[in-house]
């Protein structure tokens, strides 16, 4: 491994089993932001974060109450001759279910070739517990860090964080940076290094349609009534053209169409068609016709549904009418697009199509998100850039992604503060959804990089 | 009342109370055939059955166990000259989810201005009990009832009776009849009697679409692979024409047009428009366009969506794309059409609009039942009709109805027993939804229309 003569990295190699030890027992707090029963685990996630940055030396530790889940909160000054690091991860989680798909509990971690089972390992708790024994390391060994550090482990990344933007404008002097650190993202493969530039934006809707104010006998009405059920799918299915266009009037208004170099770069990513839909288990792509699946993936705006009820869905048959139907829609945005357009432009589509008669309710999903680009000259890109190289013997990949990570955006435009995206995670490792792995050697691997890259930013 | 003078009415009218007691006792009982879980409480409910019809003398009770729920059976033959009736309800009972729009829990009988709210109230508890009483009036009162009976009270009415031609079959002797009377019915108003000519059948699927093994973040592979709920959106939208006729290919290559005839005989029928909205809690009709609402209610066959669902269903967002989506479809069907047509003409149509790579499964549902008519020149249905209009002064409406009783064509064919409608139940009574309910006066109302029946039934 890289940097193997330094002196922190002996201290973090000494301590590998009592590190493992430590992020096992985070794991096993169910941090959940979506799920309002999971509060007393958020706050408890909060806690351990809190405990761990102390034990590491920090000086200045702080759980800052917000409007919504707490934010975990540091500060290690050393010298003003020496640049502001903000490191950005988070402690919450999301939902586990289906729960019946895990092959062990998300909540228990489990180790199998090689890779740690749980929700939460590669996003994002590995993220924060990495920086920190990054830090403490760099501590242990040097007396301090190299440059001077801000702390910021929030919990509600997985709902949007729609408390930050309000506690970094009320507190900005406290959240004060050259440039954000984030350590909730991935590499590209094992052996693939790579720094992203650019990341999607996001807007939601939740749709409710009712037709009546009773389930109804479907023999009696089924005939003669509206069916919720039956106007929701109706409705939902003029969302896309059948080209897998968004079919959304206005939708693509502010979208800048691809440029030749754009499609020359994107076509550049070393994209294993055949890797991504064995991780994806998926047998056929599908998508918007004209793009190529990258293309589509880091700079195609899309209207992605996450989820559907209405009526019966128990073991047999019952014949109801359903009185109301929903389903959950999210969008992922491209530079330009604006998520605060997303639900009224769904609402006047839906509205437009809506039969008399029906009470149909477009209202905004928590968790949006504007589009985030970095230039490509930024001074952390390119440190980055170098550590990952001595890391990988290589150097990393320019990438863009599909996700999102709302305060990319928010630090942007709050702070000034660029944020580089430098995280260990690997494709495939299942993140939202059942049976999400972590490999165990990249907690490490992860605390080395981030000390080789604190020292990197040494002015 | 009418028949005030006989003895069987005085000896109903002095029992009253007591038979409502015994009605909520009955009604306590979640007999729920539709969920394995309520097992015990079918067997209780079938229990309760015998030992009531024990206690009203009937001489030869037996609990028959089938491949499905048990049936309660019972027998008493009072003469070789007499015609013999089979008297048939269900003591199964509709899922009574959603179970927070019930106002009183659903098998906690409560009385509200003079209705008795419960699941199984209307549908059919109030069957079963007031026959019993019916009978042991007669039996109080004359020795005996008038005519012989077999008694047919079975547990899986409500998941379309699968078990049913089976015992039949197997034990014809047991069931032999030269009628049925079926107490699963009800009138068409407080002042409206009607007798039932035609019932539609039914046929119905479960949809089950895979679009990949695992749930997946919808900003990583949203934008280039299938997405379960989209996909199954965009079928289900296929099944409908912009008129609203089903648009199965097949689907009415058996139907019937309707005759002047027919079309004069439905528009007879006092539909009252707005009596109607207001029942379903509808703001405006829907159906098939070029017929009215009484047509299709009566005459025109439809595919019902039941139930739907798929992906995230919590509170907030989600940022998954769905895995696998699920749909219950129903059809009501008219003459000539057949149940076992149903699920490979869906089938057909859906494989031939699915994208490539998704796993696309249609497999019928329980219940299916075949349409049902009867002579209009039937001597059970001229009784019926003479007690009728003794009980409300007036000649009983001909009407036909929307809903499936499975075992009417099943007696049919396999007894050569016609089924006569005969029962209590009010429109509007909230069967298959919540708050369910049957007037308090109408068990009285029923168990004296029964002994009216048979006895007009005497040779």
């Amino acid at each position: 491994m890289a940097f193997e003569s330094t002196a922190w990295s002996a201290d973090l190699a000494a301590r590998e089993q009592e590190h493992l030890d430590e992020f096992f027992d985070f794991l096993r707090i169910a941090s959940v932001s979506a799920l309002p029963a999971h509060q007393p685990d958020i706050d408890k996630a909060a806690e351990w974060t809190a405990a761990r940055m102390r034990k590491a030396g920090i000086p200045e530790v702080e759980i800052l109450q917000t409007e919504g889940k707490p934010l975990v909160w540091g500060r290690w000054h050393v010298s003003d001759n020496q640049p502001t690091a903000l490191i950005y991860a988070h402690y919450d989680v999301q939902p586990p279910d289906p729960l019946d798909l895990w092959k062990t509990p998300p909540f228990e971690p489990t180790i199998r070739d090689g890779r740690i089972y749980a929700r939460g390992s590669a996003d994002d708790k590995h993220g924060v517990l990495s920086t920190i024994l990054a830090v403490e390391a760099l501590a242990r060994t040097n007396g301090a860090p190299p440059i001077n550090l801000v702390f910021f482990y929030e919990g509600e990344e997985e709902i949007g964080s729609p408390a930050v933007p309000k506690i970094i404008q009320a507190e900005r002097e406290r959240f004060k940076c050259d440039l954000v650190l984030s350590a909730d993202v991935g590499q590209e493969g094992e052996d693939l290094p790579a720094i992203g530039v650019a990341l999607k934006g996001l807007g939601g809707v939740q749709v409710d349609v009712q037709t009546s104010g009773t389930d109804l006998h479907s023999g009696m009405y089924g005939a003669t009534v509206p069916n919720a059920v039956q106007v929701l799918v109706q409705l939902l299915a003029t969302l896309h053209d059948a080209d897998g266009r968004v079919a959304v009037e206005g939708f693509y208004d502010k979208v800048k169409d691809l440029t030749d170099d754009e499609r020359k770069e994107i076509a550049a990513y070393p994209f294993k068609e055949d890797e991504f839909k064995a991780e994806a288990q998926v047998q056929e792509f599908w998508g918007e016709k004209g793009y190529t699946p990258v293309e589509r993936m880091w700079a195609r705006p899309t209207l992605d549904f996450n989820g559907i009820w209405g009526g019966f869905q128990g073991d047999g048959s019952k014949t109801v009418t359903p009185r109301e139907a929903h389903a959950k829609i999210t969008c992922r945005l491209v530079p330009n697009q604006n998520p605060n357009d997303i639900p009224g432009l769904i609402d006047k589509h839906l509205q437009k199509r809506c039969p008399p008669g029906v009470t149909l309710t477009v209202k905004p999903l928590p968790g949006k998100a504007n589009p985030f680009a970095i230039d490509r000259d930024h001074p952390g890109l390119i440190a980055a850039g170098k550590v990952l190289n001595e890391m990988y013997g290589k150097d990393p990949l320019i990438v863009r992604s599909g996700g999102t990570v709302p305060v990319a955006e928010i630090f942007q435009s709050e702070l000034g503060a660029d944020m580089i995206f430098f995280g260990f995670g690997l494709p495939g490792s299942q993140v939202h959804a059942p049976n999400e792995w972590f490999r165990v050697e990249d907690l490490h691997r992860a605390a080395v990089g981030y000390c080789a890259l604190l020292t990197e930013l040494v002015r």
